[in-house]
């Protein structure tokens, strides 16, 4: 992975850039300090100089992992409470001679906090954000991330696909959902990163907790969940009904699937990523649905809503070996929600499907009553 | 909970104040809204006049949860990418008569992205950190709070003490942590927060996944688990022994055990934090061990690590009904880690540990061989 970042490090406009988030710590260093989502004032940080090598500041409550995970080689303790996370980063970029040079850092991820003291600290440096730099480092992904995004997504959907099928009239929503993550670390997920479910009045919400409602027949159930595999996110959301299926629920989710694959089909490189969304946007409007969604999907990888945001002002092209989720929701006339989404792997040859071990073509009937 | 804000935002030194972190908008609003944390950009705020009542500010995906959960009714919705999260904020406050006014924001949760933005958007106005002042509304905890922690903290220790003992030699690090974080969701946590768990040559990390290794005979095994239960965090530690324990093993265990203790019979109200941190420093050297440790625990609530810090300067008294984590860790010799943490909660009649469902005075030993 860090071979992009090294191409792309030589041209860069910074002298330096700092990482700071989750996703770009573990993209450049190859370490995954959890922590540093967990405990938002311990850095971790690495400092990657214009064409040159990076060094890795953790605390030392981290150190050892850090040296055990990351190629890095140059990593640098601080002392929690004793010491800034940022004076470790103030001595490099002084030992690099950029006391007055123009540093990268994370805008939207670097808190007011430290960035008011990295200024203090730096008075005759200048900052500006290398967030989107950052991004298109990331952005394209190597065969091993496609691999690592597909192994991960093909659990989820299996996790999901067991767990509905598991259920039936009677069961809690928490029920299902507990054995949804149960299946989603069996087959290899560090941690569960998000699980949202709701079924019947729940399936309103965009992302409530699983409850201890009892699921009915005729409810519309519905899942948003995502594991986190060594580093790599998952992100599915997948829409059932609980007993049977009434015609008018057969026919609302058949429309969204057809728009869904329309989208899909649409993935080409060379595509815009806003073209993506209208798309949508007038396959919604031709079904008679209204359409209010800001964003149809996103890229994925260590990064959960990664660059590019498929939404109406992203004018970017997509590129081989992009892996984007698309998704689409629609709001029934009950107020139900119909969520499916899908991780498409684009390539020279056309879109691929990643994420799916069964056909979510039409609408799953979950513990569907003997005949 | 908001009784503590509404009193102490009576007297605050903000005109008002911008809540944007996850446990500051679930705590003020009643609301959890999980795309908080994972998707950062998309800011969910609550506004707080001084001495008036607060406006809720969400992305129109969570509004239909936010006006579900929260006791705030005016609920104002933005649209994600057409608007910035900031807009309604500033109109809130233009509202209030604030355009010069001394805002409160979260200068250690709000990026430097936003934080450049609102001071463009409101340039009269003065931004001070409301960080600490937010620390302290949420500081001492009301007795719902004590008693979702208690449940919490019970159902987070029957999670490891079981699945400790469902272990054997040859069982995966995975296979024992994925046991435990089933028992933590069915026991009724709405997510596994974080999952770290080492054995053998694991051990000798402070947070590492866990990972397909095969528990040895003699391993000392750690785990770091915490779960979310509607918004409040458990956190605990607890160490064990594969197969069979060393006396060395068993010793140097007792040891760190009889520190803890100590320490914990120290957290009585009117104690400074930073004597318990003197008190575990000073016995720990006195045992022949060495102390590196930044801090020895943290309050627990909606915050993971909340003020206060137990570390070396922080020399606030201790409260009746503050609730904190107090945890010791010692390397060994050979370099693995012993861990301990508890859930301590400071009454006026001493302190009260709310994290045990077995006593684990002793190193307890996983899958002994039968005699």
């Amino acid at each position: 992975m860090r071979e992009h970042m090294r191409q792309m490090s030589g041209s860069m406009k910074f002298d330096a850039v700092i990482a700071s988030s989750f996703e770009n710590v573990a993209y450049l260093s190859g370490a995954l300090i959890l922590t540093q989502r967990l405990i938002p004032d311990r850095l971790a940080l690495v400092i990657w100089p214009r064409g040159g090598g990076p060094t890795f500041v953790v605390c030392t409550i981290e150190e050892s992992l850090a040296r055990r995970d990351s190629w890095i080689t140059d990593v640098r303790g601080y002392v929690e409470f004793a010491q800034s996370p940022l004076a470790p980063a103030v001595e490099i970029l002084k030992g690099l001679g950029l006391e007055a040079g123009h540093i990268g850092i994370e805008m939207r991820h670097l808190t007011a906090h430290f960035f008011v003291e990295l200024r203090a600290l730096l008075p005759r440096a200048t900052f500006t954000g290398c967030d989107r730099f950052l991004d298109e480092v990331r952005m394209v992904k190597e065969p091993e991330e496609v691999e690592r995004l597909r192994r991960a997504a093909q659990v989820t959907d299996a996790a999901i696909r067991d767990a509905y099928a598991s259920g039936t009239v009677g069961s809690t929503e928490r029920e299902i959902a507990t054995r949804m993550q149960m299946d989603l670390l069996h087959g290899g997920a560090d941690e569960v990163a998000f699980m949202t479910m709701g079924a019947g009045p729940n399936a309103r919400m965009a992302h409530p907790f699983p409850s201890d409602y009892r699921v009915q027949a005729g409810d519309i159930i519905r899942c948003d969940i995502g594991g986190s595999f060594q580093g790599y996110y998952s992100d599915l959301a997948r829409t059932a009904v609980i007993g049977r299926a009434t015609p008018p629920q057969i026919d609302t989710y058949r429309r969204i699937w057809e728009i869904h694959e329309e989208v899909i089909t649409a993935a080409r490189p060379g595509a815009l990523v806003a073209d993506l969304f209208h798309k949508a946007k007038t396959a919604f409007e031709r079904a008679g649905f209204g359409f209010a969604l800001p964003h149809i999907g996103h890229s994925l990888g260590m990064g959960l809503h990664e660059h590019p945001m498929v939404n109406a002002r992203n004018t970017i092209p997509l590129e081989p070996n992009m892996v984007i989720s698309l998704e689409q929701v629609h709001q029934g006339d009950d107020g139900e929600r119909y969520h499916v989404e899908d991780l498409v792997w684009v390539t020279e040859r056309g879109p691929q499907v990643l994420s799916r071990t069964r056909a979510w073509s039409e609408l799953m009937v979950i513990g569907r009553a003997s005949p």
